[in-house]
């Protein structure tokens, strides 16, 4: 087992329930659920996430859990919505021998804290074997704590949510087991040896068997340990270990539609709309100083009736100010104006301000840089050379996952009415 | 039972399997599979697609069938992937009498052939009844012929292909029914009535039954006459019926995975998704005259090298030369480019090839006009007034779902080396 490099700081960054309610860019905890501290309730509890499959049903040669999804593995994504979870001590990821290496980079370049590596075994069952070995405590070199709880959870359903990791949790408490379900989306048949239908299934009667589930870690470990040869080899339900070898009947416990879990390629391109559409909830405009608040007012005014369903605000770049900070949490989308400069010094300390706040770590951020000119005035060869600098600051934070592009906007005469400008140059920015 | 305005034309325009196998959009028919002419073999072939449900796992008002992918209504894309296979005569489908108007104008906005309408029912199951009651020839008003097989398929399956369709159909005349079906993604489990597991299904022993499905006629119509008042109000799947009712054990036929249903907000995602993946295959770069060649070829060898996993094609949009016809039944995405002349002519030719070719029925087709100019000689105000006819004809040709935009490349002294230009200015142009 091994410790991976980020792992278990005092006080982690992302931690969505330990935040006040305002200004997040996820659902705060639901504290009308469950009390008003989490921690106290659950006790101790830690996550394996089985991360080994080939992904041979998605018809290409990375494993779906390493394929990318705007440019980023699923699952770092995946990490990451269990790492914003404050009361997951330990999330321990099983990988194979090839792809550990791999696996190292993606915690390393995305930040990933609290994570442990652990080999992944040939079958699924087997690899979950060797995550909860690793956090058992009775194995040689062990370093994490024995939890009381513990969450088995896929390493491609990225969009579990706290409130369903916390409902599964507390129902493993009460019951020894428990395990989110959906209700099913085709009729189950029964085939006959020789290919025809046998009998179907009363879909009334039958539940799809989701991630994620939970277990008292006592349980799932015992149920592991006397397990047979042929269950780890052809099994896949770890509900039904807990059934079969301790006599626990899991409390099943209703998901939403997200819990979905990335197994075929249309399932990727979902996965990158849904996150795409996080990402697109809201626009910030920002204006460098108070003196151009009233062009980004209007600005904002004409984005509000075009993109009528979505958040739009604006705020002032000022030295003096620092509300900037505010609007940081809950948007992933900047336009930034510039009426007079043409200067970087505005565009590198909003781009340091992003950094700082680490939303980037979790989705890409778009800032888009307005340069206002009038060409009867300037040359457009000669704005275009001032602002040459676009080009390098946006190569550079490509690689903090921050996209920026620029357009310089001709507004003729007047930038009273956006709404009335007639000609959009873009200038194509963003390196390869 | 209502006709459609279109219904059965002698000879369907978009019928995929009755055509040679080059140049075509999609797979041809597998004459090694099927043998030389599937019609003979199978004998009369109609279809219902029942799309009354309402779309409540979709989280919207709009039912799922109508909402729309990429500006066009999912149930339009179903349809047509069912009107392209020659052999399949009448296309029924089931809309509830709220929704039947809308029906009606999607067949005539968007030119579907061989459709009848029928009333949908309360259910699914009684929704296929009225759909097979248009067929039987038996009802008063029926103008419908009664068909030997007849194939059930969701209007939410829009990527079903003509292979998957003609295995179902020669399964159902051989053994009276036949259904597509796919691995278990997730195991299903039984819960006991307090919410717990009661035990869990072998994922080896299941499989989920999925559309399209066959049937000999007469099987199961006699099947939906037999059935009682339960069954109809509460089943869902057509095979057991075909079991129950006529003792048929379907055969079952492994489906592939883009047979997948459109149930939740993410399938949407994924179906657009698919669908711009279909038509992003091929680039064609157009040229208006033999002088234009050479820059045509090099524009190709610039994509070709920058897109390595899209082809792309060069043509000659001249007027003694025909052939760029053989290139518009393959591809979606022309990139035309004009050296010398701002005029409209040229490009007005292509998108009426481009409309008689009927392509811009089933996906939208991209034409990017690229105009050449270099600002030191020409200002850009004057190439942009001469250039204003793309605005007006992006909005004629939008309504044909042909979406036109202008790109002016600034290309300063020579156009010899398009990987060197430095800046593009890309004028905005498609219409709200």
């Amino acid at each position: 087992m091994e410790s991976g490099p980020c792992s278990r700081p005092a006080e982690p960054r992302h931690c969505v329930s330990g935040r006040a309610g305002a200004g997040l860019a996820f659902p705060a905890f639901p504290l009308s659920a469950a009390g008003a501290e989490p921690g106290s309730r659950i006790g101790t509890v830690a996550a394996v996430l089985p991360a080994g499959g080939c992904g041979e049903r998605m018809g290409v040669r990375t494993p779906k859990q390493f394929c990318r999804v705007l440019e980023r593995p699923l699952i770092s994504y995946t990490l990451q919505a269990m790492e914003r979870v404050c009361w997951i001590k330990d999330i321990v990821v099983t990988v194979t021998g090839e792809n550990m290496e791999a696996m190292r980079s993606i915690i390393q370049r995305y930040g990933h804290k609290r994570i442990s590596l652990a080999e992944a075994g040939a079958t699924r069952h087997r690899s979950i074997f060797n995550g909860l070995k690793a956090l058992a405590e009775d194995q040689p070199g062990c370093e994490l704590t024995r939890p009381e709880v513990v969450i088995i959870h896929d390493a491609v359903r990225p969009f579990v949510e706290e409130d369903i990791l916390l409902r599964v949790v507390l129902a493993a408490k009460e019951h020894g087991a428990a395990g989110a379900i959906r209700p099913l989306v085709s009729t189950v048949v029964s085939p006959s040896a020789d290919g025809h239908l046998d009998h179907s299934l009363d879909r009334a009667k039958h539940r799809a068997s989701e991630m994620p589930q939970a277990f008292h870690f006592d349980v799932i470990y015992e149920a592991y340990q006397k397990c047979s040869d042929f269950d780890l080899e052809f099994g896949t339900e770890c509900l039904q270990l807990a059934l079969k070898y301790c006599h626990r009947k899991a409390k099943l416990v209703e998901g939403t539609p997200d819990l979905w879990k990335v197994t075929y390629k249309q399932d990727l391109c979902a996965a990158e709309a849904m996150i795409k559409e996080k990402i697109s909830q809201e626009i910030c405009v920002v204006v460098n100083t108070k003196d151009e608040e009233s062009v980004g007012h209007l600005l904002e005014e004409v984005l509000r009736n075009e993109l009528n369903c979505i958040k739009v605000t604006s705020t002032v770049l000022d030295r003096t100010s620092g509300d900037i900070e505010n609007f940081i949490d809950q948007c992933y989308s900047f336009i930034c104006v510039n009426v007079v400069s043409s200067e970087s010094r505005e565009t590198r300390k909003l781009l340091s301000i992003l950094e700082e706040s680490s939303l980037p770590l979790l989705y890409p951020v778009v800032v888009v840089l307005v340069h206002c000119f009038d060409f009867t005035v300037v040359p457009l060869a000669q704005k275009m050379e001032n602002l040459v600098w676009i080009r390098e600051l946006a190569k550079e934070a490509k690689g903090r996952n921050v996209l920026l592009s620029g357009v310089l906007l001709n507004h003729s005469q007047t930038l009273k009415d956006f709404s009335s400008v007639s000609w959009t140059l873009v200038i194509s920015n963003i390196p390869d």
